[in-house]
């Protein structure tokens, strides 16, 4: 279990890395989406292996299909079921951790937890997991898009100790996609990428930070106590491999600052109340207060590296790995369509909890 | 709907700052655990207002009554239901908030959201709310302490821009509690109270930081993909009043580090299988691996302050507002028993999942 | 686990027949409802015992308390926590069955499935439990009816073996309350209650049908294809104590006739799509089509009676038992606000979700 | 939403009658169960059409495939993907329900509550859609049968007014399947078929009731006050298209008796704890008692009848429709395993809801 998230907008994955093939159903979406392929495809792109140098060589064409839930161009308010066929599957890769844990992998979890794994390729603990939540995000960022006009776009703002600034108020995908860090910061960008080439010849890694921006979300998303939307936005992105961190509006920072500081004073913009200031990221007291909500995710270096790391087997008798196949030396711009994807199925899921009981 | 956390061991809390009770419904536990108010009543005195000049002033007793789920000593395997009287309400000094918005309160958005709140003393979004939470808690701990031997211990180690060291693998309950700022470093205290006394005199507050260990969980819990131990506890903490990030193990820090600095090697420790570091901070894969479980929140100074602020009115208009009122110029000391009972839901949650489904 | 009905509109119920007190919390009500304890009170009364002499003669006064959720008289969109104190609570009632398990009652199953029960009155077993779930429907009931109409009525329509009409489309509450039987045909009840009245005086207990009726539901209720409207009602009524069978419809009667003789043919009244019969029972597919939606609930005689037999202690011996204590030779007419109050929490919740999704 | 069925074995279904696929995916089943499409496929072919002229003539292998969650014979613990092609698909035969709603079908409801459907053979009204619940149900039922020893079965006990009797403690599958009606008693059957080739002449059709014996289940399961057993199984076969009704133990029949004459008094037989007669069905106070389970649902005829009904367009006109295409003159036959699998996804999820607080 664990493997559905939303309570309305509700997406279950499925698959093994190197599986038969992988997938999602989206079932809560609303009927009359317009909704094809080509609306899902391109974030799997962004996604998908074998982009560019930075990023693992595995070769998938991470081709969606949809397999229900769409009729004649339209949701139907049924479940969505998508699927995407494995493709370039070579066991042959992990013959040697099928015998021993990779050092920071969930090998061992794994079989601690279950009893059993699929060491092929990580099975679900791969990255590769995460196509069916980007193929899912894909419909809920469609649907908040079009019904109400919300902007998702996150971006690389630190790779290794290399930080960029990122404007959330103005950053675009475009700028985002202009390089293949996905920083929109072209200086930054260009020392990122030489970062990630300097490790993958030594075959280490790198991590980084994900800043995200979500614009014009209506004011009252959110469901105090518990599901306050930054509490599922936390969620959402701590449930990404990888993430050891997550942080909203001032974040960690603010915590140097006095609440004098600190606090965002209201004023009339108009008819509309708006804030001088954003520390509080867009939301307050869990609920969405119509300014740019926004929050940075930290992703540790992958945990795959070509170097030779002590470690223990399955029989639980100390012994040394080298990595070997594929390899990821920087996983943050994968990252990005991860992140917009879990904060697009949070924002849906809270888009139609809001409905069900907003005063009429 | 929002009010309810966890999935086996269910809290459903309810009340307002100034209505008549605060409470709470634990739904799950498991039967014949030996329960009294006793068990609940210390974590509640060290979460309530009034214990010293560093926090709020109002007078809580915060006696807990627990009216179902428990005969003759143990728990039934029924709901048990918590009720703490209100009593020290005074909602005169709350007048001029009925019909202004409080800086970086969630007056705005409550109004915003469901067209009406409890303007006396914040209503819901008070963290009085949290009392329901940290009695549940304290069932949670006790459960987790009797049949699994886990350990929980937070404390303050950051305010403002004074930072501590608190050495997850040893700190305690008492070393914690020695001063009234919840810092186990007795000079680093020192200074943060006279932080605070100083922010105090001036109307201000500070933020900081809250560090949890949690020792001792078995191997196995967590519950990949979405429901991760690591994404419930992030969820957990984001879901208190004033906080505004969460980091486990290495975190937002570990991203300065390569993958071969970053990795935790295993080795065999007698028949246990263990890590030489611990940058995972005890979870792998979303599953805990046996090491000490720890994470860091970040809580923003406290919103009230006792200073002129530019707000709006109820009514769209721009004004302003000085803060009266009781004050908590720094929420860190309370915010320790908080967010060790929202980790206690989550372990004891996922202790019971784990439970469910582990092979045999 | 398991005390938690509703997935928007949701209740908790909690509490112990001889315990401090009863309760449930409503999580998911929308903002600004007008209520007060003079909604809830009415429903209570119904169910109370001590009404008449035709049920038991506890005598509780059921005297419901708002403690949260309510500001002003309307609801805030918090939970509105329930609490009734339990009164009249004579245990030396109950030492004999703390040793023997009583025939078709759970108290062998509880100590079975928990390893302890609450022994006095039944503890959570009892149908007292059932006062938290008429308070949370009566709430629900005023929501249906204020925002959309809805009318709810059950009445008795057999009793042992005499049976009743009940006209779904035009019987009242007030008809239903004319005699204490809760029949609202005159002669069939004065019938019903000669009944009653005989197994009282010779200790013994009448079963029977709660036929509802649920008029003015908007067509598109109900979440097919696990939530079907007639799936969460069956679960609904099922989960009372003693029922058990539910039928909507033409139910098993309807097996009896051919497709041809069964089908409701659509014709147009007006510009309103309507169905010449109501075989279906108001529900097609599992959504509500705008007909009287009516279903039964078969309801064992109660269990208690006052006559020696058979069983065994809590030690497993073979043993008699002598019923005493108060004793409901017929639980037909306080089970009707049980069926009315679990009918009123699956409209809500089913209300509430169709707002989420409906096409706009 | 509401496609999810379960707590902890959860399953979900996609998929439309003329989608390219239909399928389920199970999340929470435990880990090293031996699993392969063998041990879905039976139970799939006993629901496919096509198997004799009793039951509707579409052709579909149905044929079942693993996608993901297990490994080398062995399930992981991780969502188990299944997938059934669609092949028969003749949209060909649906045209003129397009423009026409069948009397007594959901066209309309889904019209009215979605604002689309896909008319293609019912989309995802169709019987065809149980065909994922059975494949999850086959999963459910070896895990029950492997781990617990729990034996499900299921027959045809009514069919229009001819009525069999089923001995739901010795009924075996073997016997069912003796017959296409799947009635065990010999003579009933060949009436029943008799009956069913008599109405599919004349273009009717007919319903009936399938009666269910859960042996074997260990006492304990069922979770209070609202997820009881009863209520649970309740809401999981009226989820079937056609169902009407259920009844457990003495259901409806029941409500004629007193409770002297109801009541199962208990004994010891050896050192197990018994009920001389069994009219409460194995559950008590929504908990297994031990005692074989049993309970009777109801089917409507058949909605679909090659007569001339009187009906509305999807304009709002009043018309006539004369049916067509395929037609199922009994779907009694193929409800047997639809009613088995039910029972089977509730049983394994309170199998693992108890695991998970049991008292140790």
């Amino acid at each position: 279990m664990g493997n559905t998230f939303g309570h309305l907008f509700r997406v279950t994955t499925w698959g093994e890395s190197h599986g038969a093939a992988i997938g999602a159903v989206v079932d809560g979406c609303p009927p009359l989406l317009p909704l094809a392929e080509a609306d899902i495809q391109p974030d799997l792109d962004r996604r998908a292996p074998g982009q560019s140098h930075l990023v693992t060589q595995r070769r998938e064409s991470d081709t969606v299909r949809i397999l229900s839930g769409v009729f004649e161009g339209r949701t139907l308010g049924t479940p969505i079921s998508l699927m995407i066929v494995n493709e370039d599957m070579r066991p042959g890769d992990y013959r040697e951790i099928q015998e021993k844990y990779r050092p920071s992998h969930a090998d061992y979890t794994y079989d601690a937890k279950y009893g059993t794994r699929d060491w092929r390729g990580g099975g679900r603990t791969s990255a590769r997991e995460t196509a069916g939540r980007v193929a899912a995000g894909a419909i809920a960022r469609k649907l908040l898009a079009t019904r109400w006009g919300v902007e998702i776009v996150a971006c690389v703002s630190k790779v290794g100790t290399l930080v960029a600034e990122c404007d959330v108020e103005t950053v675009t995908r475009a700028a985002v996609d202009r390089t293949p860090i996905r920083c929109p910061d072209p200086a930054a960008a260009e020392r990122m990428i030489a970062a990630v080439e300097a490790v993958r010849k030594e075959g280490d890694s790198l991590g980084g930070v994900v800043t995200c921006a979500l614009r014009h979300c209506p004011v009252g998303w959110g469901e105090p106590v518990f599901d306050r939307l930054e509490a599922d936005l936390a969620k959402a992105v701590l449930s990404l491999p990888a993430s050891k961190g997550f942080e909203i509006g001032s974040g960690f920072a603010g915590t140097d600052l006095t609440g004098r500081a600190h606090n965002d004073e209201y004023y009339m913009d108009g008819d509309r109340v708006r804030t001088r200031t954003n520390r509080s990221g867009g939301v307050q007291g869990g609920i969405a207060n119509g300014e740019t909500i926004y929050f940075r995710v930290a992703f540790k270096p992958t945990a795959t590296i070509v170097r030779e790391q002590r470690t223990v087997t399955v029989r639980h008798e100390d012994t040394t790995l080298t990595g070997r196949g594929r390899h990821d030396p920087c996983v943050l711009p994968r990252a990005v369509p991860m992140v917009e994807a879990m904060a697009a199925l949070v924002l849906a899921d809270h888009a139609l909890r809001h409905e069900a009981i907003r005063p009429k």
